[in-house]
């Protein structure tokens, strides 16, 4: 069964920008940070595959939506779900939801290849990643 | 006459991922100063305009397509062009390529809107913004 | 009854540097977002103390000692504890530690003021701030 | 002949934190910054000894005193000196001031130790290095 994973984030004391809002650069870390937490479940967890077996996954597309800005001490969920899981590559959807008052804040789109990092190259998804990737398919 | 805006960017030690490569946020950040060192001919450039006037150019919208990995030491040169120009809002396009080989490394796309930051609402572009992003805006 | 305050971190994907190690200046951050944990029990947490009272400790004075380096998802337990507090100002002592071999990582340093931020100048320690420090004081 | 090494830099528009000033773990990177530009006249760069000859100058020890604030838009001279060249380590000796004023901003020590990366061990100061080290060593 499929299921929407979730991560929550708070908006860090250096994560502002001159602006006085959190700088929208951070999102796409929030939302990596998201896509590591979603790959606990494998052996190592993320930092196994990348360090171990030197395999990782560098976006190669990332589209991104603004509805509301965010301050320092804010709590954000993240929404993140799998839209679409192919021989090397996923896409990964994630809705930030401000959790004080559930405004939508931003919806994020990254597309990731898996990837031999010792030669830079492409690679069919490995059963144990696949599978992880699996359990937060969201069929649409 | 409109030109294309030239930033120049050296990889730092600290913008790797543990992938070995810079990581993929670092990206808009750069573009980001590209944008702001567009606006130097501003009075008090980019920084007046946000300390002084409390006006800026959130993001609102970004794309992004990566096509191929940089690495530590690497320079950067990336053309910023201005694509479309509205009321309040405009589309920013970087290009980003490798100096020492000339490779197509990202495109980057950017829609800002000028912001009351004080209040937070888009407002119409000062003549001076617009002035200078038509500088750089290359019409199709 | 004093006590450490006891503060988790995992390095994240994109807080290794090129040498494949945690950068040194992430360090600092993370020392930061222990002091501000430490400070949850502020009405408001930190985030109130600096946006509706426009107060901050602000660091002064900061000394690492750095033993082991860390790599991408190491777990690190941070011990903070508060050395000495003066007026305005107090020291925070930091303990570093791999959580997986209780490796000593580090020691860390920070003397911060208590700072009236829209004139940024030091200000006695409001009884709030005084009373939450006190928890962590360890009498040397 | 020794002399003091410079190096500017201006404060980023993501630089700054919740209290609208520079955030302080930022100045580390950008006295890393200074020094990666101080090895410039290697071969390759420090990027070159780190990628290439998998050597490296990781931090054991930093001290940082803060004197007054940055804000977005400032420039900042960044002086470097080497006050000490051990046979593995060598102290730095950073002094930021804002350009526009001359004010004295910081004052920030690095103990760096040059360090095999394969398998983190110091190693004797390789010539090319202790001599571009030389350039700028200040005797007291």
């Amino acid at each position: 069964m499929s299921e929407t994973f979730v991560h929550l984030h708070r908006v860090g004391f250096d994560e502002v920008d001159a602006a006085g809002i959190a700088y929208f650069a951070r999102f796409f870390i929030w939302c990596h940070d998201a896509m590591e937490a979603m790959l606990d479940p494998l052996e190592g967890r993320y930092a196994g595959l990348v360090t171990s077996r030197r395999l990782g996954l560098p976006a190669v597309h990332v589209e991104a939506d603004f509805s509301a800005p965010l301050r320092f001490g804010d709590e954000v969920r993240i929404e993140a779900r799998v839209q679409r899981i192919g021989s090397s590559s996923c896409s990964l959807r994630f809705d930030l939801a401000r959790v004080a008052t559930g405004d939508h804040i931003a919806t994020i789109r990254h597309v990731v290849v898996l990837t031999d990092l010792t030669v830079m190259r492409s690679r069919a998804l490995p059963d144990d990643v696949r599978s992880v990737l699996e359990r937060h398919h969201v069929k649409p």
